[in-house]
Parts: C-alpha cells; sequence; structure tokens
C-alpha cells in the first residue's frame, strides 16, 4: 500500500507552477504541460492534481483527502477566469479533459475523459459558441459514451449498437453522415441506456462530473490492466497517478482544425525525421480509433504551411530542450496550434542505439549519457526470432507480449495433441483459454503459446519466459468453445491444424504462417560500436555458458570474454554416446564402468579441442559432470508400462521379460525422491572419482594437444555442488592430479585452474574453508535459488510460482529476477568470507540471473569479476554491466 | 592431522614426575599411575612417553621425533637402576610392559605388549631369578606371540594352532599343563613361523623390540578399529596416544600371585560395593582370554586377607581422592600387590545416575557436578526396547554397538526377503555381509540388522540409526554364503527364517527370540529426582513432538513443557480418514473438496481435543499441513502396472480401466520432480486456504469445547516452511481470522498464538520481517539441513552419506548432530535479526536435533527458549540443557 512520507500539502499545480523536472509529484504528463507553459509554448491552461493526492486517496479507502474538493472549485473558478468562460454556464460553457498521469508513461492504461462539462443545457451553448448544432451534439455523444463507460462503468458497446442501428435505419454507413438531430436523438437514448444499466441518470451537474472523472481517474491506477502492466514493466504500485484538467480546444470545428501524434525520430528506426499523423476535423480518440486514415504529418506543411512550421519549430526546441527524441501531441482549433503533451518517446531497441548514438554525433549528449538512455533490457528484442520485417501481413488480433520472441506453428487446442504433433515433428502453437499445470508437456512440445485470458504474471506467461518461448496471453480477440472444439481470431473461424504466427514481443497474432527470422549471430555494426562505449567503461567481464563450440563462436562475436560455464552432461545426452553413459552407469562393476568411461573419452576429448579452440586466449570453465545419473536411464514409467506388458503377453520366464526387469530394477535402484538433493554433482564425483578422472582427463589431453599446435588454452575445471571444504579438497585435489599426470605425459605446459561453483547455502557460510582448496568462484545461483527458497524450480514455476505472483506473494520469479534480499545475502556472505581469505579471489556468476540487467547491476555492486550468460544476452550484460557502473542502473 | 602447537619439550616423565591432572600430556593411564605413585601407593617404576611425542611421530611420517631414542635408553638407564636389574641382562634381567594411553578411555582399542625383554638368553635368567623354568619359557611364549601379533602382524592362529596340535600329541587340554621343555620346543617352532610370514628373525635385541613396540603403540591410535571407535565416540583424531613403559611384575609365579581388575562400585547398577574379578597364578590377558573362572574379588578375603585389605584400602582411598568410581588393576606378585592402573569407570546410565546420586549424598560432590558426571546421551540406553533382564542366555558373538535398543526377529539374508515377510507381519532381523542402498527397502521391514562387515559409519549403521532401529554390524562371528544361503554364528550355523536376538546397544548377537521389555513411559524415581536437580539449573525448557493424546501423556511424564511440534499429516494417515483425505485431493472443483474438508473436520478436532486436554496447562504447537499432497494418493508405480494389466485383460474401454485410468491421471499430474521442493509447507495452505481454515477451525472448536468445561487450552498454531514474509502475512492473517471466527461463534475466551517455523535459509535471511507477523519461531532443522547442505534425508542417508562419512568428508551425519558451522550460522543470523525486531520474540527447536545433547548445548548458546525432541529423548534433552546452562557441555 501507498505510503504518505512526504506529501507536498499542495494539492493542485497550475501548468505555469510546475516544471519539467516535477514527474514524480505531478506525472509525466503534467510535468510536460508545465514545461512547455513555461517555455512559453501554445498550451492549453489548466492544472494537475498531484500523484500524493492519488496516493492518500487509496490511503483513505478511496475517499477524497480532506480540502480536495474545496480545491478544485477554487482551481475551477481560477481556469473560468483565464478562458473567459463558465463551467456549467450554459451561454459560453468551459469545457474540460480530465487525464490521467502517471510518472511513468503507461500508454491506454488508464483513463481519459474529453468534453467534461457538457449537460442539456450547455450543449447548446457550444452550439451557438461553435457555430454548429452537429458539432455540439456529437461532442455531446461522445462525452456521453466515454464518461459513462469510463466513470460509470456501462458496456460501451451498448452505445455503438445503438450507433450502428441509427445508421442503418437512415442507409448510412459513416458516423460524420448521422446529423444533429439524430445525435440529439441518440443521446436521448443514450440517457435511458444509462438509467437501465447505471442504475442512474446522467449526472447533469458538472461539479459532479468532475468530481467523479477525477476519482474514476484514481481509480484506474488499480484496475486490473494497469496492475498488470505495472507488474510486467516493473512499475511500482506506490507511484500512484496524477490527474490532468485542461481546458478543452477542439480539433474537429472544420477542416481548419485536426489533431495528431508526432514523433521528433522514427521510433523504428531512430531516423532522424518528423514522423507521425494528424487527423482532419478530428478530436484525439478518432485517432486511436483509426476510424478514418490519417495523413502523416509531413502533408500538413502544404494545407497550413504556417501551422505546421510553428509545429516544426516547437518539435525541435522540445528535443533539444529535453536532449532526447518526444512523443507529442497537438490540437489545432480553427487554424490555432496547441501542444497537449510532450514526453520522452518510446522506441524500439534499435531505434534507442540508434538515436544515443546520433545524440552523441550532435553534441547533445555524451556517451555515458547514451549508455543510460538505452534499456539493456529491450536489446533482448535483436536476439530472438521474429517475424521477417519483409512480410506484409494483417494482425488478426492483440493480446499482452508475455514472453518475447516470434513463432509459427500449427493451432493445437490442447496439451496432448501439441505433445503428440511436437513429437511428430510438428511446428506447434499451443491455444488455450489459459494455460495450468496440467499443460505443462504440451508447453515444452510447442513452438509457442497463446491463450485469450490471463496477465503478465499467468500460468502460461510465466511458464513460457522459464522455457524461453514466446508467448501472446490475454488475447481477447481469441474464442475457444472446447465442446465443438472451434476457435476465432476477432471472429474469424481457425481451425485446429491451421497456420498461426504470434509475436511475443508485440503481441501480435495473425492468421497463417509468417516467415520467421532468427536472430543474428553477429553484431550489427551500429550495436557493435555502441557495445564498444559500454566496454570503455564497464568493471565486470562478461562471460558467456556455452556448451558447444558453435556455441563458443557465436558467444564471442557477441563479445564474450571467456566462457563461464560448459556443462558437459549435454555432451554425454546426444544420441550415440547415451548407450555408453547408459552401460556405464548401469555396470554392476568398476570394470566394467572403466570400460565405458574409456570409450567415453575420445568423445569428450573432442568435445573440449573444439571449444578451447574456438575461445583461444580466453578462459572456459568447464564444469564437471552435475546431474543425478538417473537423468541418462529409460524412464522409470516407461519400463513399469513395458514389463507388465510383457509379463502379460510373453510370461515371467521369457528372456526379452527378464532383460526388461533387470533394467528396470537399476532403475528403481537409482531412483531418488528428490534428485535434486540426491546423487548429484560433486558427490557424484567423489562415489565415483573414476568419471570425473575421464572427464578431467580429456580437458587435459585436448588442451595438450591443442598447446602443442601453439593454441593458447586456458581450461578452468569446475567443481559443482560443493558444501564442506572436504568436498572441495577432494575434487579438487583429484583433479589436479590428473591434470598433472597428463601435463607430464604430455611433455607440455598448460596453465590452469581448479575452482568451484557456489549453489549451496552452506558453500556461502564456509566460503571462506572453500577459498583455500578454490582458485575461484562461480555463483551457480539457479540451483542456490532452488535450495535458498526450497523451490523446485521445475514443479514451483508450473504450479504455485505463478500463483504467488498473482496474490504478489512474490513481486518477481526469483528464477528470473536475482532474489537480492534472500539468495543476494547469502551471496554478499560468501563475497566477504572467499575475500577475507584471498582478497584477489576471481568470483562469477554463471546462474541464468548473469543476463538479467537488474541482476548484472546486484553482481557488480557485489564487486564480482564477470557475470556469464546465455550467448544471446552478452550484448545485455554488456550494457547493463556499464549502465551499473556509470551508476544509471542499481 | 595433528598440529605440534604448544609440545612439551619433555618427552619422557617418570611416573613421580607427573599428577593426575597431566591426562592430556600424560594420557588416562601415565597420569594415574602417575598419581597412584605420588600418593605413595604401590606402583611398579615406569615412564611415559607423551601424547605429543606420538602426534610429532605422525607429524614426521610415522618417525621416531629426534632424541627420542636417546631419551628412551636414558630412561630404560635410570629403570635399570631403579629395579636393579639389567635391561638384556642375561643374569638379571629388566622386564617390560608397554602400553598404550591415550587421554580418554578406549579399552580394547589399542595396543599392549608384556614381558617385552626376554629373548634366548634372558629367558634363562628369568628362569633362575622365578626359580621356574616353566613359568620362564611360558612368559617368553607369551611374548613371541604377543610381539609378533602385535609388532609384526602376523596372526596370532598361526601359533595358537601350533599349541593346539602340541596339546593334542601330547594327549592334554589345558594350557598349563603344558610344560617347560614343550614351551621351549614351541618357541623354536615360533620363531620358524616369525621368519616365514614375518620375513625376519624374531628381535634378540632388547632395544629393538622396545623401539618396535614403542611405535606399534604409535601406529595403533590410527589403526582401523580405533579410528573407527573414535569416529563413532566423538574422540578427536588429533589426540594421540602416550605409550607407558612399566617394569613387569608377575601374577603368575604361583598360587600366591595373581592378577585382577575391580571397580569400586557396581558399573551396572551403581551399587556401592567392590566389584570385580580375580585370576590365581595369572597374567593380565589370561583375565581378558577367559580361560579359567576368575574368582569374585570378595573372596580373595579369605586366601590373602592382609593383601586384600590393603587392597579395599587403596581402592576407597582412590575412589576418594578422584571423586568418583574407580576402574582399578593390580597384580599381586608372591603376595606383594602392586595397582597397575586407576581410572574413572565406564558404567551403565543407570549407574552413572545413581553413582551421582550417592556420591551427592556422601558429600563427595555437588549436584551441579554430579549433573555433569552422567553423559546425557547415555540416557538414551534407558528408552530403548532392552532385553529382560531376567533372561538368562548366551551370547553368540559381538559386533559393534552401531544403533541402540534390541530387537528379535527371524533371520532374513536379503533384503527382498525381509520385506516380504515383513509385510507379511513377521518380524524380522535382516542379516547381511554388509548393506548397500539396494538393501535399504528391506532395512524398512526389519526390526533390526546385522552385519558381518562394517563399522559405526558402515552403511548399516548409518542408515539404521536414521531410522531408529537397532543394528549390530561388523559382527565378525558372522559367517554368510550367498551361494548356499548359509550363515554361521561363532562356527554354529543358523538357517533363514531362525529367530535371533540383537542388542545394539551393547553390541551382543543372540541365537533365539528373547524376551524384549519395552522402554517405560514413566520415569523411575532415581532418574526423576536426578532430572529434577537438572531441572533446577538448566534455563533451556524442554517440550515434546507429539502427535497422538497418547503420546502428548508419555511427552508429559517423562518431563515436557509443552508440545513444540504436533503434525496433523499423521491425522491424514488414518486408515478410516485416508478416503476422505484422497476424495479431498482428487476432486476437481472446490465444492467437491469442501464437502471432503468439511467430513475431515469432526476427525481433526477429536485429534485436537485429545492432545489439548492431555496437555492442559501447557502450550501445544500445531503444525498446519506440511506434506505434498500426492504422498496421500496411491502409488504412481503400483497405477502403472494395475492399468497396464487392466487394459490388457479387460480392454481400453472398460469401466475398470477407465477410472483406474482417471486417477493414474490424476496422480501424474500431482507428481513432482523434487517434492520436498515442490507444493507442500505453507505453498499448500495458499493455493488451497481452505484446508488450513478446515484445520485452524478444527484446533479452536476443540479449542472452545475444552474452555467450556474449564480446561485450560493453550493452542499455538504454526505455519510451516515459510520463506517470504508475505507467506507469512498471507497465512497467519488467514489463520487469526479463522480463529476469531470460531472464538466469536462459541462465545469463550482462548488465548492462541500464530508462528512459523523457519526451515529454509531464506526464512532466517528474512527473519527479521517475518517476527513482525509471527509471534513465535521454531526452527525445523531436519528441513533446514535438508536445504543448506543440499541433501534430500531419504536419498542422502541411503546413498552417499555412509560414503561421506568414511572419507571423512563429514564429520557426522548433518542429520543426527546439527552443523554449526552452515545450519547453525544460518540459525544464529534468524536469532539475531528476529530478536532485534522483538527482542522477547520466544523461539525454540523441533527438529530430531532436539534430543542431541551436542545440539541441544548449540541451542542453549543460541538463546533459544526451548528445545522440542521425540518424548523418549525428553530425559536426554533435560539433562543435556542442565549441562549446557552449567558449562560442562558445548
Amino acid at each position: 500500500m501507498p505510503t504518505t512520507a512526504a506529501v507536498s500539502e499542495k494539492a493542485i499545480w497550475f501548468f505555469e507552477e510546475g516544471n519539467g523536472e516535477m514527474r514524480e509529484l505531478l506525472g509525466g504528463k503534467g510535468a510536460g504541460l508545465a514545461e512547455m507553459t513555461r517555455a512559453g509554448l501554445p498550451v492549453p491552461p489548466g492544472f494537475t492534481i498531484t500523484t500524493q493526492t492519488c496516493l492518500q486517496y487509496y490511503e483513505l479507502g478511496r475517499k477524497d483527502p480532506p480540502g480536495l474538493a474545496d480545491g478544485i472549485k477554487a482551481a475551477m473558478t481560477e481556469l473560468e477566469r483565464r478562458t473567459g468562460k463558465g463551467f456549467g454556464d450554459p451561454a459560453n460553457p468551459l469545457l474540460v479533459s480530465v487525464r490521467s498521469g502517471a510518472r511513468a508513461s503507461m500508454p491506454g492504461m488508464m483513463d481519459t475523459i474529453l468534453n467534461l462539462g457538457l449537460n442539456d443545457k450547455t450543449v447548446e451553448g457550444l452550439a451557438k459558441l461553435s457555430g454548429s448544432d452537429r458539432f455540439a451534439w456529437d461532442a455531446y455523444r461522445r462525452f456521453v459514451m466515454m464518461f459513462s463507460s469510463v466513470v460509470l462503468g456501462i458496456e460501451k458497446d451498448l452505445f455503438e449498437e445503438q450507433i450502428t442501428a441509427r445508421k442503418k435505419k437512415l442507409g448510412i454507413t459513416m458516423d460524420p453522415d448521422i446529423d444533429a438531430k439524430n445525435w440529439r436523438e441518440l443521446v436521448g437514448d443514450f440517457n435511458k441506456t444509462v438509467r437501465e444499466h447505471g442504475k442512474r441518470d446522467f449526472p447533469q451537474d458538472v461539479q459532479e462530473q468532475l468530481k467523479l472523472a477525477i476519482n474514476a481517474v484514481f481509480d484506474s491506477w488499480f484496475s486490473k490492466r494497469a496492475t498488470d502492466y505495472r507488474r510486467y514493466n516493473k512499475i511500482p504500485d506506490d507511484w500512484g497517478t496524477a490527474v490532468n484538467v485542461v481546458a478543452m480546444v477542439f480539433g474537429n470545428l472544420g477542416d481548419d482544425s485536426g489533431t495528431g501524434v508526432a514523433f521528433t525520430r522514427d521510433p523504428n528506426t531512430g531516423a532522424k525525421e518528423l514522423y507521425g499523423e494528424y487527423l482532419r476535423n478530428a478530436q484525439g480518440e478518432d485517432v486511436v480509433a483509426g476510424i478514418r486514415t490519417p495523413e502523416k504529418i509531413a502533408d500538413l506543411e502544404r494545407s497550413q504551411p504556417e501551422v505546421y512550421h510553428q509545429f516544426v519549430d516547437i518539435a525541435g526546441k522540445l528535443e533539444r530542450h529535453y536532449r532526447d527524441m518526444q512523443d507529442l501531441e497537438f490540437t489545432i482549433e480553427r487554424g490555432k496550434l496547441y501542444m497537449l503533451q510532450t514526453r520522452n518517446a518510446k522506441r524500439t531497441a534499435e531505434a534507442a542505439v540508434r538515436i544515443a548514438l546520433d545524440l552523441v554525433a550532435e553534441n547533445v549528449i555524451d556517451k555515458r549519457e547514451a549508455l543510460s538512455r538505452v534499456s539493456a533490457a529491450s536489446l533482448d528484442q535483436l536476439f530472438h526470432a521474429r517475424i521477417d520485417p519483409k512480410e506484409k501481413y494483417e494482425v488478426a488480433c492483440k493480446g499482452l507480449n508475455a514472453s518475447p520472441g516470434a513463432a509459427a506453428g500449427q493451432v493445437a487446442l490442447d496439451a496432448d495433441t501439441a505433445e503428440s504433433w511436437g513429437h511428430a515433428g510438428k511446428a506447434v502453437v499451443l491455444v488455450r483459454v489459459e494455460t495450468n499445470p496440467n499443460d505443462v508437456h504440451g508447453m515444452f512440445a510447442s513452438r509457442g503459446v497463446l491463450t485469450a485470458k490471463g496477465g503478465a504474471t499467468s500460468h502460461a506467461a510465466v511458464v513460457a519466459r522459464g522455457m524461453g518461448k514466446p508467448c501472446v496471453a490475454g488475447c481477447e480477440g481469441l474464442q475457444i468453445d472446447m465442446r465443438t472444439r472451434r476457435a476465432t481470431l476477432s471472429g474469424k473461424p481457425i481451425a485446429e491444424g491451421d497456420w498461426i504466427t504470434i509475436d511475443g514481443t508485440t503481441g501480435d497474432v495473425i492468421a497463417g504462417a509468417l516467415k520467421l527470422i532468427d536472430p543474428p549471430s553477429k553484431l550489427p555494426d551500429w550495436l557493435a560500436i555502441f557495445l564498444g562505449w559500454a566496454d570503455e567503461v564497464r568493471t565486470l567481464e562478461v562471460w558467456a555458458n556455452a556448451d558447444t563450440p558453435q556455441d563458443a563462436v557465436k558467444a564471442r562475436q557477441l563479445g564474450a570474454a571467456g566462457i563461464g560455464l560448459c556443462r558437459t552432461e549435454h555432451m554425454f545426452m546426444q544420441p550415440e554416446r547415451l548407450p555408453i553413459v547408459q552401460a556405464m552407469i548401469l555396470s554392476d562393476t568398476p570394470e566394467a564402468r572403466a570400460v565405458a568411461l574409456a570409450k567415453l573419452l575420445p568423445f569428450q576429448r573432442e568435445d573440449f579441442l573444439g571449444i578451447l579452440e574456438a575461445m583461444q586466449g580466453l578462459p572456459v570453465t568447464i564444469r564437471l559432470l552435475d546431474p543425478p545419473l538417473h537423468e541418462f536411464l529409460p524412464s522409470q514409467e516407461t519400463l513399469l508400462v513395458e514389463t507388465t506388458e510383457l509379463r502379460l503377453r510373453e510370461g515371467e520366464e521369457s528372456a526379452a521379460y527378464r532383460e526388461k526387469m533387470r533394467i528396470l530394477k537399476r532403475v528403481q535402484q537409482m531412483h531418488e525422491q528428490n534428485p535434486m538433493l540426491g546423487l548429484r554433482v560433486c558427490r557424484l564425483g567423489i562415489l565415483y572419482p573414476e568419471i570425473y578422472a575421464m572427464q578431467v582427463r580429456a580437458i587435459f589431453e585436448a588442451a595438450c594437444e591443442l598447446k602443442k599446435r601453439r593454441v593458447d588454452v586456458r581450461p578452468e575445471v569446475m567443481i559443482p555442488g560443493v558444501g564442506t571444504k572436504e568436498e572441495m579438497k577432494f575434487t579438487g585435489d583429484a583433479a589436479r592430479e590428473t591434470a598433472e599426470e597428463v601435463i607430464a605425459e604430455r611433455g607440455v605446459k598448460v596453465a590452469y585452474h581448479v575452482g568451484t561453483m557456489i549453489e549451496l547455502p552452506r558453500a556461502c557460510t564456509v566460503a571462506d574453508e572453500l577459498a583455500d582448496h578454490a582458485e575461484f568462484f562461480s555463483f551457480g545461483t539457479n540451483d542456490l535459488t532452488q535450495t535458498t527458497y526450497g523451490y523446485s524450480r521445475d514443479d514451483a514455476e508450473a504450479t504455485f510460482i505463478p500463483r504467488y505472483l498473482e496474490l504478489k506473494i512474490l513481486k518477481d520469479d526469483p528464477f528470473q529476477v536475482l532474489d537480492r534480499q534472500g539468495v543476494g545475502s547469502l551471496m554478499q556472505d560468501a563475497v566477504r568470507r572467499g575475500r577475507e581469505k584471498h582478497k584477489d579471489l576471481k568470483i562469477g556468476i554463471c546462474g541464468e540471473h548473469g543476463g538479467d540487467p537488474s541482476s548484472v547491476a546486484f553482481c557488480h555492486g557485489l564487486g564480482l569479476n564477470y557475470v556469464s550468460c546465455s550467448p544471446y544476452r552478452v550484448p545485455i550484460a554488456r550494457l547493463a554491466a556499464a549502465q551499473a557502473a556509470i551508476g544509471s542502473l542499481k
């Protein structure tokens, strides 16, 4: 809940009283209007009710703070004075817009009401003043519709249906063809609808209209969509929203009027040219509604050159003033320009980088500021599959951009279908009303997930992000009837098996299969330059997690300065090796195990040859075998079914049954209740030292071979899951012994280190002792999060974490955003203890958090030497590390 | 490895130079001999080589420290001077014994050599001096046998076989019937055996004999049996052993000679009477070997009254001097008494308590010292099943007392047999050469476990202790041939299915079924008095873990001041309830779940009525549902087999198959990879708040009903597995809401608290925040150990922990002895953070460590308010808490 710490006493600020620095108090819109007013730009008069007032409103249980009503009344009187009009004056009515305005832009998430102040009497005055009955009644009906839906909660469709019916009756198709008389009659009908569905009359008292509208804006701060948006964009709930009350100006008073939005640069590419749209004879909502196709902003030059040049001039001034690309709203009323908004513009990641580069070239900002201007997380957009920009397509409907990247596949309406098609090699998109834990197997088998319900913290969203798959959630245009197995996208039928494309970065859903393009494996030049600047200021090194030579090459191209985690178990899983691995595990004697290990050795050596060569000159941290051995064995469930079938069909004496039973027995013997906490990590290397010995031998045979070829190799051997100094000593000594043995055999010198992962709470508590035997630490924050919270990631993300996020029991999924308070405090202890022993101890992180910007900032603060993340997140981490170094990311 | 910190420069101490306080340096035996010498008691002259010398020996890689050889030579010269004999002098030979003596008594664990100084020449001198050829050659052959086996490592049996053969040839049966000539010939044969098996001649040089013997004693400190013994008895490796070199006196010089051991009180019952045995005309080893039946010590009064009275007098003096019951060794040489050892005597737990009580009554010690005199852990003996003392029986063989308690059952030679017999309701003792993880299911089904191999840290020992089952391990008299499935106990056959009895407290194995008696549920008077003293000094409260009214009554009778953990899930498992619980879990709708919960409510209310009433006036801490729900469902494995069978036999369309499949699907849906880290603890209560609501309602309906009957009830509601303050707030608020609702309904007042378990590392890091919403903390150290180490107890104790203990990677099983460094440091953080917020926060521990003395001491040090343990461990905890308070237990 919001707090009242440092409440300003002044609840209402006229625009000329504030300034652009006061975003916290006045919101982004209010601060922009104030700044423009101060600068002498043409802004309609108005005032802002502060965000603190919103917080007080919530603190009082959605009640007005004392004195607010009087304050508003006084402000309205002042506004009357300035405009020379009267609020509710039938002869000369003052109309206002009431708009939300939070500290951060939340486009479309909160409410706006235009034309407030109209009633059955003032509408006549407006008609006289404007000289147009039609204009006045059109404005009034718009106000009734907007107010009724936003403030009174009446479905907008109820009004739209009546307009449609009326047009049918009149034999016309376009709203502008409805005349004053018909609008007047419709307003009458609308009032009946309000009485029926809203259980009250439409308020004729303009003061009541204003009070209700202001409260509605406050209320919209905690609407579901706004709350979900904040959750996803990590905007705190306790910022609150300001409310702006502005004298109306009208873009719909004829062809010398209009309204528009413009960006001072192209928000898609960053190109330095005015970019935007202008709609003649229209109000703002018409632009959004898309009733008519707007003109390009540049076309205004021909029709109203003076106004256009005035606007270009103002746009340039504002960009220079704010030292960043601006997003502008304006209205032209009978040839006079009014600025309604200026704010720093949202832009694509590519545009953000290019604009930052340009602004430095233009001497507007310096490099450090340029680095701060680009959201590190946004670079992620560049490294997911995306729809080929050459594709022309129509968006069937939009949902929430719940997990980034694009996917194309055939629609499967349930998880079992998705799984069987997926296993059959089809590209599948799982399409559900919403998902639950029973759908997880289907999600695994799909390219992407689309749901009709649920927000950014829904099960589908959380699980898809965990799996790294695209997801569009809460797509309201999607209808599914599971009884008939039929679905529609914005009303158009889509059958199971049909192709669709989803874009989890934008929320777009498109019928049909679009061409997707894979993320680049090389940095584009403009990004390379920009990240070069990042490298100049950052102190944290960025390494990558890579298990194959291909990944290593990619990581290097994206700027990784080493491999922080090479998982050897992935090498065990390859089809030609798995039978040997199984033979090793199932062997009854150490001798049989030795035979299998000897067969694996050349494979592993090849693996390491490739990676060490690809990373020559840079460190390669190879983690010895980590997962429980039964991960490599056939599933117990399958074997149980197979043995039962064989028993009934072939009999208990059959050779087939007996052989299958033998395997089942061994698998059952190795079965563990909680494999995550069982015989895995260094425990394997202590119970079966021959496995680690084989791996270390393979590493050093590869290293020596390369060294003979004059390749500069830097192997680092990493022991997983150490919790006691004795484990570290045992496995560390054994690794060094084997390494020295191979080095002596081959007669070359290879420099290397032996270190440990810190991934258990106990390791953090004894880090000083571990530092005696480990030459480096690498935080395995995935496992450390699992044990610190007592959550199994596989289980928790599919079962209770989504619900926890929904209930706000968790602020973030701790597997995606490093938990500073719990996991972080253990990490801090470990760093302190480790460095107390050896002040130069090299410490990194190789959990997935290594690529999350806020976690990177935390690691910078902890004084780590490097973060290691998946190759495609290396650019993100480079930028985040730079931002942490210059203090713009905490 | 040992360290040389504070090495004393003086390596050799004659007895009169030391004193009884110098146990650390001189060992227990050396200090005792020194003290007796100082007190003027008749002790043969001799000297002690210090424990530090032993440590130096190991530090130098089993080499003599510089100067030691010269020092020994000088000491021997002095010993020659004192005895008037010459070491190696054929005319008047000085013989010595060489005995180990560690700081703590380790009976039979290390080596002793008697009669050293004999060789082919001095034997003749001894014959002349003693006037007996037979005596001299008997002494010589004993020396050769002892020296050869202890120092040269030759099997003693090789010599025994020759003696047996000789007796057969001579037609005699007893050793004493062998004459000097035959002993002489046998010594000749022995020398050949030494040459053959020892690859050297038996050393004739007495100085060499001495040096080898001393080194052998040093070496025996790290013999396997001594190392195992220390591990089990928690004696540090770095204490080392002293070596005592003592001039020989002979108990085998005729009927006025003899040797004996005596206790100043009865070590079994504690009764105040001299207790011991005396063997006429014998050397010490004869007593141990049990060749002849010794006399009772009291019988000596008749044969040698003067010596007897002298001994009684000395025994009394020594007991008063040491202020504790003494364990004495003595020899009478031709009517002259020599004291060879005095030490505090080992005794049973009962004797320990009774003696402590008596010594206080005798004004020898005060109550605080009495409390320190009894090992808290030893009280455990009193609370296990034990063999009825009225039973007369013969011990077939002895093994290591690996897990306490007695068990009688039918022999099963493999785990599968044990399991099937156990499930059929038979009492089974699993008998194996050794156990491994594949035997665990059989151990579960058995009453106890007996193994032929393995020590106190063997798999069998560790797992049985974890299960709380009796185990005798490393029983060398047990032979098993699995091919023929035959076994023998000390050579006598024992068939599968035969009854045996094992006593894991003593290590005894007995053929046949003995009557066992269950532990008392009430404290015997002598113990009640003693623990009353403990209660006077301790500050830590002792509570009990109890799930039933019966257990609660027992806990109260054993002195529990509250229930620290009442596990509600055990109540869910009862046969009449399980179907309802399953229906609740399998229900598809909240409504169906509500119906099932409503059925469970009256059962739970009954449970709580019983426990709250039994504990009236005392707090009862009830933990809400904790385990993952699928623990209550049928096993997935069984269902897989059953559905496959139904599919093949009845077809996929059969109703039986479809119903079974429905259940299987639901069970599979609920299946978790790592249930320990999954949907359990408070996560259940957050996802299914109706379950916790039902439980809280049942608690308060019961409490209110009792309150109306004027019963003083003190319910404490405990939330399990909290890791975030939001979880605590959510579940705590919900519990308080339901409680207040019931209290309001019933119209009575019930005082209660809502608190949390601290059982996740994260809970420790945010304990300050939890303290805002929790009124008490209770450490769940089982789970906290699991997550801190990342060990699943079920998996780890059956797989890698035994091996870890063997390799000394772990010093103790952390599930049995609280890990102070890791788990303990997190606990310390939690206490500090919690009390920083609320300085009077009540904090306890309810993990199994609550009954382990050293863990109790740690909890005392942490400043906890209470420990809670299983009822039978309450007495142990009461004593341990007292010892911690008076500082005698750290």
